[in-house]
């Protein structure tokens, strides 16, 4: 019989988002098995023996260990195209790509708490907001040749997936949104789907029930 | 009548040696056109305007222009299949793509003259030694299940593209490769092949050639 597929992830993560709102838009349930980063649980043996790189997410699927979410979203679609998340043209594969790469490469990892922990406590909010919104105005220049309602027109990609997982850290760590038109309509048209909502920070296992009460809204 | 693509690079550039490396392995003929960082010339409005990242390499093909290196290496492997730089079977690609994310995700990005610019001066080559050498273990024991003559198996793939050139930077910061013998043993195969001597810094246009006679050996 075959068994579902194990998510392990984090509820803050958009790392994790990214393959979670995948999984979500294609239909593909699975099992969220949250890893608590603060507690340093990724550094449990079991978990690095799967996964070295020793981050979320991981997900099991088909018998395989599949760590980096960029790779996962390209097995999910290669394994998984009936519900597409890139379009067909290989140009606009490339700007959905290329709009995967900036976000993941230029912006997600210069401001993770990895890197923040390196810098005085009192510099780490400017200093993330400072490379989200740099990148961001990276984004919406690309999104000023390509978006329809979506990054790449009017269907969801990868770009999608990546993008507005990241906008949780851009209105956490107080960005202006206002020179990101077409960021913010993005935004806006996927909180509409079910798939975005359901991989939102604030319904993952593991999300503390006590910031739920607290000011979110910015968050969200 | 179809124009040879473009590809603008700088020499030290190991984002750009990853496309550089990938075009001469499958036999694409292209024009590099260096864009000195130093001087700030990816700044350049004409350059921005093409690439608002600011960022190298950027490949015109096809009449496009494409950003973002894992983003064109998967466009070329979309439009010219032929001399393959991915596997066949699905787990296998991801991965060879896993490996592609934890270096142009989690080691190059942290290590680069943006973020090294951000520290005091003393403090840069310990910092991208450490980021190097942390990046290159999760590397190495993610190669104990998938490496043969390469990355993943015996045949190049975008794994060895991208780790090739980060191991540039391994050697110029003094990293001990003593600790990653199936990173040695990847290197010592690339340098056999045309395609990565032919992509290698030094040969590349731009490269200043007093660099050449000196102490370039740690380096190659």
């Amino acid at each position: 019989m075959e068994r579902k597929p194990v998510l392990y992830m984090y509820y803050r993560s958009s790392s994790a988002a990214r393959v979670s709102i995948a999984l979500h838009y294609k239909g593909i349930e699975y099992e969220p098995r949250p890893v608590n980063l603060l507690q340093n649980e990724q550094l449990d043996e079991a978990y690095v023996s799967k996964n070295p790189s020793a981050l979320v997410p991981l997900l099991i699927i088909d018998g395989c260990e599949l760590s980096q979410s960029v790779a996962i979203l390209e097995y999910l679609e290669e394994t998984r195209p009936e519900v597409p998340l890139l379009p067909r043209d290989p140009a606009q594969r490339a700007h959905v790509r290329a709009i995967v790469g900036t976000i993941c490469c230029d912006i997600q990892p210069l401001q993770n708490l990895r890197v923040l922990k390196t810098l005085p406590e009192e510099q780490r909010p400017e200093h993330a907001r400072s490379i989200i919104a740099r990148g961001l105005s990276v984004v919406e220049a690309m999104l000023e040749k390509t978006a329809g309602q979506f990054c790449v027109g009017d269907e969801v990609t990868f770009a999608d997936c990546c993008l507005v997982p990241q906008l949780i850290n851009a209105h956490r760590f107080g960005v202006d949104m206002g020179h990101f038109p077409h960021i913010c309509a993005i935004e806006a048209n996927a909180s509409k789907l079910e798939s975005f909502n359901r991989a939102h920070w604030t319904k993952q296992p593991g999300c503390p029930t006590e910031l739920l009460s607290g000011p979110i809204q910015a968050d969200s």
